[in-house]
């Protein structure tokens, strides 16, 4: 358990008035427990020790890794929703709120995870609770990196790494992406990855345009773009790699693609500094796509920030306000989010994770950019 | 694209009031379009031709796939939503409401993949349109299900019965249960699954009490319990077979559960008739548990509906009010998804997929229960 993260999330609760925390995540509950769980269902209440709901035949193995002073276990039947709801109830009648609090504010990670139903119930159940987004307590703690954070998200992105070797190598004509796919995450979770953050994208020819491609279904011919992005976990840690590979030669259009991104990150990670906003990087990679008569092309949120989440604050291309939080130093952010394509062409991006420096973003794990296939 | 299944989803938003649905998840755009996209954005009107939403490099894709006059594609620069909530404005001003209307009301699925902050924003920048579940339309389409879909399922039990194989296989002292994932992983999308609906989940020993569980950390010992819980996906249908084994001989405490589970299931499967709730099948369940004397190991919820989504109505555990809905004829559930666990001793379940019948559940893709490894 991290009594140091959870101390620093309560001393954040008091300030801004947050009665605790519904914890209904996997990466919040590794965040503050150190591990995860099956079903994370968990209260970190604004002082005293946290709470932890699960299903009766599951406790004693709870019971065994916490000491009882330091973690409340509450068992339920079944009911999960209703007995989160009931234990927060209690809490709030026994800690009562914190001193600057104006009412019973309880925060909630609401994210991709957090489905809107489960908010609708909470909310329908408790109407005297007031539900809002965790994030202004977690984004503080979590947005700038640990040492062994960044240990953690190097071995997600050599273990992608490893994933993209073996791409390339099953990369030629008539190549099947469900294949690759295949062999790719098969590779992967030999490495030690528990799995991937989004389905596994392998995108030939005009797929390549699509700024989420899946799998494509035609095979793989010479002359096409392929674009291939992995997401393994690893600890619960998220890797974001993105390569995009030309079968044969490249005609004049493609070249200008995969040249302009290539400029693109050049200009991104130099702009990659405490202080700077992602608006910036945007702005700066439009002129530099309109200059290059791309202007068509160019498509805001080329970063993101990464984390035990695949996509945590700022998250530019989902939440138009975080374009204009500051970045620190020792955040980790994507470069090469956005797709650069022209329609009925193909598209090209190349994606690593950047450690926020002085001297502008450095690659966590630092792998080639070497598109041409023979 | 489904026009048929488009028609009678048009049917019941007139009748219903709704404006129209819009689509924001793959299993709905797999529904009415035969096929999935990288990211569904869709709005399906109560009357007149749909339309898609796409980036603009998508567009030349979806345009040589459908006829114009049967589908409008729109193209935007990366505000998904706020286009989304423009099309969805036009079109209201455009097609006007439906005769029964007493406003402008639309649809949505809000389920796990439909995240709370899109819908909170979709409210806020959309305050004159009223956001609800599409449940009512979608449930009353997809709840019996055509002869092509129970070949889906079908061949998508059949991937996780060789997965189950794979996995069976490789349980020995002192097996690793990522290794064992790996592996069966590996079979399934080789066998042709897309990959899976929820993560692999091996848990051995006193693991095998989760509910959810996902992989153990410790090694396989002898006189382990061994839940493994399979959910392949094949052309967007979701599988969902788990087994149950004991590493060696099972002690007494043991067989009763797995002699009770079998009893479970053979009881659940005779009630599974037209007009039966699941509610019903939890009671005949309760009481079979207390005549064994496993009262404190009964856990509501036996039964979810499957298909293009792997919980649908009736989700018995996710939505209490699930539990008192008649089931139909045709209509496909598992049975097997609540765990009966001792604490201390371990867990044990066997899920298969079921079809609806007069004379009861049939399992759709008959697998062997046959726990002792030897």
């Amino acid at each position: 358990m991290r009594k140091d993260r959870i101390e620093a999330a309560q001393a954040l609760m008091a300030e801004q008035g947050f009665v605790g925390i519904m914890i209904m995540n996997h990466d919040d509950l590794r965040y503050f427990f150190g591990k995860d769980w099956s079903q994370p269902r968990a209260i970190i209440p604004w002082k005293g020790p946290p709470a932890l709901i699960a299903f009766a035949a599951e406790a004693p193995q709870l019971r065994s890794l916490y000491k009882e002073s330091e973690v409340q276990i509450f068992t339920h039947v079944g009911e999960q929703i209703n007995d989160v709801i009931t234990h927060f109830k209690q809490l709030v009648m026994k800690i009562g709120l914190p001193p600057k609090a104006t009412g019973p504010k309880v925060g909630m990670q609401l994210w991709f995870d957090t489905p809107a139903f489960l908010v609708d119930l909470f909310r329908k159940v408790n109407p005297m609770l007031e539900l809002v987004s965790s994030d202004s307590v977690m984004d503080e703690l979590r947005g700038v990196k640990e040492p062994e954070e960044f240990e953690f998200l190097k071995e997600a992105q050599r273990i992608a790494g490893l994933g993209m070797d073996r791409a390339r190598e099953l990369l030629r004509p008539n190549a099947k992406a469900h294949d690759i796919a295949t062999e790719v995450l098969y590779t992967m979770m030999k490495a030690g990855s528990s799995g991937t953050s989004t389905p596994i994208h392998v995108n030939f020819g005009i797929d390549s345009c699509m700024i989420h491609g899946r799998i494509s279904e035609k095979l793989l011919a010479s002359g096409d773009l392929v674009v291939i992005d992995l997401t393994p976990q690893f600890q619960g840690y998220c890797a974001n790699l993105a390569r995009t590979f030309i079968m044969g030669e490249a005609n004049e259009e493609m070249q200008t693609l995969l040249d302009t991104y290539e400029d693109l990150i050049k200009t991104t990670k130099e702009l990659m500094k405490p202080g700077a906003k992602t608006s910036q990087f945007d702005a700066a990679g439009k002129a530099l796509c309109q200059e290059r008569g791309l202007e068509d092309s160019h498509i805001s949120g080329i970063s993101h920030g990464i984390g035990l989440r695949f996509e945590e604050t700022p998250a530019s291309t989902i939440q138009r306000t975080h374009r204009n939080i500051p970045i620190k130093e020792d955040m980790t952010l994507t470069i090469g989010h956005t797709i650069l394509a022209i329609p009925g062409v193909g598209g090209v991006r190349h994606e690593d994770i950047y450690r926020v420096t002085k001297e502008g973003g450095v690659a966590l794990y630092p792998y080639p950019i070497d598109p041409v296939i023979v």
